[in-house]
């Protein structure tokens, strides 16, 4: 467990947030935010940047096939499982400069207190950073750590297209044609233990005061593509009658959902986020239309019941149109390892942060890490629980705590009979 | 009046036929219809196929900086007004084979009938094909023969960018470039009189089984860009009652505009055609909203009422969203030339075509001819009344009857005292 006389090793908070200030600059948007989407010219700048930053320290860059970047700081026992941290480096579209980069940053803030001190480590210490956790460019997200952990395989995820017809098989082929050093490897390996740290993207550590989350698990979610196929039709001609207009049957369908499902208790999370309209002309009668669902809740009952709700309400609401819908993620409700989460509580209590036990209503990587090792999350928060837009924030406080308690944890396990 | 001793002209059907189905090629669609866009690299292949076929008749092109095509006849007093006839080239993404070429090509007929004629042409015959008349690649529409007539000034309208960014001035620039020979002359000149062929885009002479409709007018239309503005957030986190969904507040504004709008009566159009979200990504609640509104009805009053009740039902429904409401276009009802209407009748009559009078419900340049010359249009019907769709359809012994009309039309005008 966790032992005292280990945590003379302290971060560098200084030095990890100029880190991500400069990582923030790749990718900038005019609203302060950041636009690193999954595989885009953006996140190979980032990947090249740290492996740069890495290099220097010694850190071994690899990566596997699909599109997962690693940095090993190696230990005196290479051929026994790897303590595994950090999280991923895309962003949504017009997203913030904490989501993701900070758990891979804190990892990376990590390895280099720990190579910089005289610790002795008993096995490897990998950082990582995970392909396409936001799924924004490609749907559905966390292709990377999926595939790593045998969830999905790397052919069906290849064969994702993104809005422009790329597909994602055609994007990493080109991420690695930019890394011609690093040859890609078969996805998944043993791992020892694996600490993803994160921004809450919620106001519970907030409200509270805390600086450290300790998370003890993730909400359940289902996702969804549906579409509805109608018939065109002139807008100055055809009768209001005659028409099987897509548009309209959605209006229709999102009220009456947001109406019995979005509303059916306070934490229940239901979004469409996405929607595409074809012709998409103004004089156009729709033709068909394309969108999203995403539904969360902590309950698995409760899920199970709204996702075949959902199912019903939306063939009831769509008119004369033709209804498709495909179910792209149906993952329960998990509990994260309950040691790991003592270890993280003894770190931020030993150095006197504020902390939590909190529920993740995000989805993370960590999510199927836990299905393969022991695994944990530790949180800190965002200003006004705001994340996945231009605006979102964390305190240069909370960040160096967090990856404090990321070192302590690594240390401990280090600490553990290999 | 309409002459009989003169229909001893007539079209070459299959000519015309021809030379419509080989139109229909450029910009040819997987589902057998065409995606021909203002100023696209398809209507330059038109333009460029139009012409070359007009130079072998000795048919004198020339174009307008608004993007206009002409083809002129040449008659005995080339200094008065020449009789104009026309329609469009440009189609809707996924638009038909007739909807605008019909009425170019049939110009293109009757001139080429005339030529290979003796009948003595007092003044010139100009076949034109308008810039922009679907609106659905830069909007609205009608650029061309708006700023023929002195409506919208060349400046405002170079100034509207399409999806992609490119301004209506770039792509009329790439367009001039494309054809050096040709310099743009400024938009305008006295016309004497003008004809617009055009497929109906409705049922009522599909059901009174007619070859020619007598278009009496064009009902009135009022176009908006609305748009919703909420906040983004992330969808597995924010609560329900924190949000600003700017997709959900569109849904609930759509289905109370389709009950209170929609379905006021039924010779009521009420479309909502477009739609983009932003940032437009699955686990994002949706921060933004773009629609468009297609409002028509026949009386000025109804329509008038509708217009403002709409705005104020937008306002009420938005929820916490802001709301920005841009009126586009505000066309009241018109009503064409009745001597053009008899000549046209006389016509259909003589040469044994049924016929009937027909109120437009879709809009067409000639309804801005109208407030500079004589004007008219004669229709003819199309399949189920389908128009902008792939499937669009006109029979061949209609189109021949159409162009024998306009035909009919332009050698009764010349007959006028000049």
């Amino acid at each position: 467990m966790f032992t005292a006389e280990r945590i003379d090793l302290t971060v560098d908070g200084d030095r990890l947030w100029q880190r991500l200030m400069t990582l923030a600059e790749i990718g900038a948007t005019a609203g302060g935010g950041v636009n690193r989407q999954a595989l885009s010219d953006e996140e190979q700048r980032a990947w090249r940047q740290i492996i740069e930053w890495g290099s220097v320290l010694g850190f071994e860059p690899f990566i596997d096939a699909a599109g997962n970047l690693f940095l090993r700081l190696p230990g005196e026992h290479s051929q026994v499982p790897p303590i595994l941290i950090g999280s991923h480096l895309d962003s949504q579209p017009q997203g913030g400069r904490f989501d993701g980069v900070f758990g891979v940053m804190a990892a990376f803030e990590t390895l280099e207190t720990l190579v910089s001190s005289a610790l002795p480590r008993s096995r490897d210490v990998i950082a990582v950073a995970w392909m396409n956790e936001e799924g924004s460019r490609f749907a559905p997200g966390m292709m990377g750590s999926e595939v790593f952990t045998g969830e999905r395989d790397l052919k069906s995820i290849r064969e994702v297209s993104d809005a422009d017809g790329i597909s994602v098989g055609k994007a990493l082929d080109d991420q690695f044609a930019a890394f011609p050093d690093l040859s890609p490897r078969p996805p998944g390996f043993p791992v020892y233990a694996y600490v993803e740290p994160h921004i809450e993207q919620a106001t519970l550590l907030e409200q509270a005061d805390c600086s450290i989350g300790i998370v003890t698990g993730i909400q359940g979610k289902r996702t969804y593509r549906i579409r509805l196929i109608g018939a065109p039709g002139h807008a100055g001609t055809q009768p209001m009658a005659e028409r099987s207009d897509a548009l309209m049957a959605f209006a229709e369908i999102a009220v009456h959902l947001q109406q019995e499902i979005g509303q059916r208790d306070d934490r229940i999370k239901f979004t469409i986020g996405r929607l595409e309209v074809t012709p998409n002309a103004p004089s156009v009668v729709p033709q068909s239309v394309v969108f999203s669902i995403d539904l969360r809740h902590p309950e698995n009952a409760v899920l199970n019941e709204c996702g075949e709700r959902l199912v019903a309400l939306i063939r009831v609401h769509a008119g004369d149109c033709r209804v498709e819908i495909d179910p792209l993620v149906v993952a329960p409700s998990n509990v994260f390892d309950l040691k790991l989460q003592e270890l993280i509580a003894g770190s931020a209590k030993h150095r006197g942060y504020s902390f939590m036990p909190v529920l993740s209503a995000a989805g993370h990587d960590a999510r199927h890490l836990a299905k393969r090792c022991r695994s944990a999350m530790i949180f800190i928060p965002c200003r006004d629980g705001v994340s996945h837009a231009e605006h979102e924030w964390a305190e240069p406080d909370h960040v160096t705590a967090g990856a404090n308690v990321l070192l302590d944890s690594v240390v401990s396990l280090l600490g553990e009979v290999c």
